[in-house]
């Protein structure tokens, strides 16, 4: 019966005209599924290392809900999130300087529902967003659905290069999407000089910010800068978080993405506009996992537990960075991220590691070609490297067999020698 | 500061043009908060009986689920959903009549996400779709965040008058909705024979219906009737499920509302572009919710526990019946559902229900207004009452307080005796 199956598949898409060509499949989840398979070491997943996850914390705060508080917590409630969980995330955000009321704090589906939420609100067909080169792959995909348009900005070592921001905020787009700390997939961090120059001239063209800090508490070197909502505040000196910033982030990589639970941050007459939006996505976030994740994060615990990830990942991005210096044939260049889940990888011009994927998986090592990261599907000589999933060992034996998968196919493909190594 | 605050916040809409002025505040939503004022007794809500919740086999799921694969339960997991929970919803589907394979199910973020990600992939700005009047709230909301326009189709005791809906269908809407058992807000149950021709006509037209049925397995009176996409597939005679019904439903009702789980059945050509369509709004539903509902539900105690809440929900209607009946003054009418949470009544044509609510409200009762479930703005003298949510004395109690406001409101506004009572 297949091939009626098929016929029929085809009328909907024919008949029903449906709105979806410009969802492609994240190459990022279609990876993930390789993780599974055995022997395969893969750099390819954005997973936090699972032998962090606070499970029995988890574990007790369910039975605590469930006990005390058992019918509330299987109950609908109000959209803009449990109140606790709101003010723990209000108090959560002044001590990294964001000073925020309750009511300036919306609790979402992961960020992912905040990148989504952020689209309805703000987008029409057409409109223009100003992203990093490259930028984070989800934002992209949540904004695509929205039928938007991208400005790149390319980065450097220090983020955003300045002589093309300029330019970019200028030209008008909707917003600016920025992720400042240890961005995904760079790793990079936008520098304290250029996150005052960024607040500045956006400020000055009028054109919002959507800062992106999933990773901002998992800083394992260097010094924290503060976040573009703290630094545009700053500016404003008002009482009232009420500037120019709308700031996300998640319990996703501090506390486990199984839970899907990220917060929005913004001025109140903004998040109302959220607040809509998000009633008519999913009503709200459940009941149920915003009590549990209150329950295990509150009394100080959620910093606690940061510090132990910190320890575990700065341990496993020195172990990439030393197998990298170690393995890499020349001609290959890395970014060396001071917090966060992920290194970046420049090949020599000639190799398209889309490619080479198919050669690496096929030699037991996976990671995620550069492209899918581009709004202009350029970066083809880049891949993304995740370094928190696995233990040290696994990491260098990984990256032995990625550099020994590189330099055969660059010989196999007759590459001319890598220059400027 | 206020003003300043005001000031800026009033700065977010003009300078950044929100695309939000179709997505109007739920009334419902906002009636949710009222039902804590003390001493209200409340028919506006939708909640389940607290009663009811499975909550101590909900903390010994949990216990179990944390404690034996607490890693996976906090990690990432794929779009589609949790394998073993789909494979029970596929089991779940077929004794309904629905005979689908996992790959046909995606869970969801509750039916709410499920009607957004419909409105994701088939809608475009001004895209018409076919729907009940009255109608679910919810849903209009879903699609007015898409642009969404409406048609109407006339409901009487049996469902959607035919009459209107030939018209209606052959006018060329994008997709029908329908809620065939217990509707939302009318309570009404569309007959056996107009389903088969709904489903005849959809077909023939080549309209496809979104069969929503959040309340099929919550009758208490009369015999169940087949869902839509079952007779759509038996007029196909396929193996595979490829017919012309996308089915979604949910756990808020037979489980508990807090969880936020719900799932979509669809040709797996659709179920694709959802999934994709899902990627981008939250990547998926949350791990750990999905795990605890999973070994709540399985071996049988989602339908043990079903008939459990049929009885009570069979008493509180009851209750709801006679109350009217003992109270009411002439020329109010109400629907006597076969099950699902709501009656809708309808009063003497000059009477505005939303002009009533607050001095119902004053003198201790609430209900929701029935305009806000019409696409067209209508139904000002029509109103939802929820039986679920109270045991049966304060139901009892609460109309008769409701019929009260209702014999002084038109005697104050010196409105004319209702005629035809």
């Amino acid at each position: 019966m297949l091939s009626f199956e098929v016929l029929m598949n085809t009328l909907w898409s024919q008949r029903y005209a449906l709105r979806t060509h410009r969802m492609q499949s994240s190459m990022v989840r279609e990876l993930l599924k390789l993780i599974d398979r055995p022997g395969l070491i893969s750099f390819a997943g954005g997973l936090p290392a699972p032998e962090v996850f606070p499970v029995e914390e988890f574990r007790a705060a369910a039975d605590r809900v469930l006990s005390e508080h058992g019918a509330q917590a299987l109950q609908y409630s109000t959209t803009e999130g449990y109140p606790k969980l709101r003010e723990l995330l209000a108090r959560h955000m002044a001590r990294y300087g964001i000073v925020v009321a309750p009511d300036n704090v919306l609790v979402t589906q992961s960020s992912q529902q905040a990148l989504d939420l952020i689209g309805k609100v703000f987008l029409n067909s057409g409109d223009r967003i100003a992203v990093e080169r490259p930028t984070y792959l989800g934002a992209l995909q949540a904004w695509n659905a929205y039928q938007a348009e991208y400005i790149g900005i390319p980065i450097d070592d220090e983020g955003m290069k300045m002589e093309d921001l300029e330019p970019a905020l200028r030209s008008g787009p909707k917003f600016l999407y920025a992720l400042p700390n240890f961005q995904n997939p760079s790793g990079v961090t936008l520098s304290l000089e250029r996150r005052r120059k960024l607040v500045e001239l956006a400020d000055h063209y009028g054109v919002p910010i959507i800062e992106d800090d999933p990773y901002g508490q998992l800083r394992f070197a260097g010094e924290h800068l503060p976040p573009l909502a703290a630094l545009d505040a700053l500016a404003r000196r008002e009482k009232a978080y009420s500037g120019n910033v709308i700031y996300i982030s998640t319990f996703s990589k501090t506390l486990a993405p199984g839970l899907r639970l990220g917060w929005i941050v913004a001025p109140t007459e903004v998040l109302r506009r959220l607040v809509l939006a998000k009633q008519g996505s999913d009503l709200h976030t459940g009941t149920l996992v915003q009590m549990i994740a209150y329950e295990v994060a509150k009394d100080g615990f959620l910093d606690r537990h940061v510090k132990h990830i910190r320890a575990v990942y700065r341990e496993r991005r020195d172990a990439i960075l030393e197998a990298l210096k170690r393995h890499m044939p020349p001609g290959v260049r890395w970014t060396t991220p001071e917090g966060g889940l992920f290194i970046w990888a420049v090949l020599p011009e000639d190799i398209d590691t889309a490619a080479l994927l198919p050669e690496a998986v096929e030699h037991g090592v996976a990671f995620v070609p550069g492209t899918a990261f581009f709004d202009d599907g350029s970066g083809r000589n880049t891949m993304r490297l995740n370094f928190s999933f696995m233990p040290p060992e696994k990491i260098s034996e990984g990256i032995g067999r990625l550099a020994a998968v590189i330099s055969r196919f660059a010989a196999e493909h007759h590459l001319s020698p890598p220059a400027g190594a």
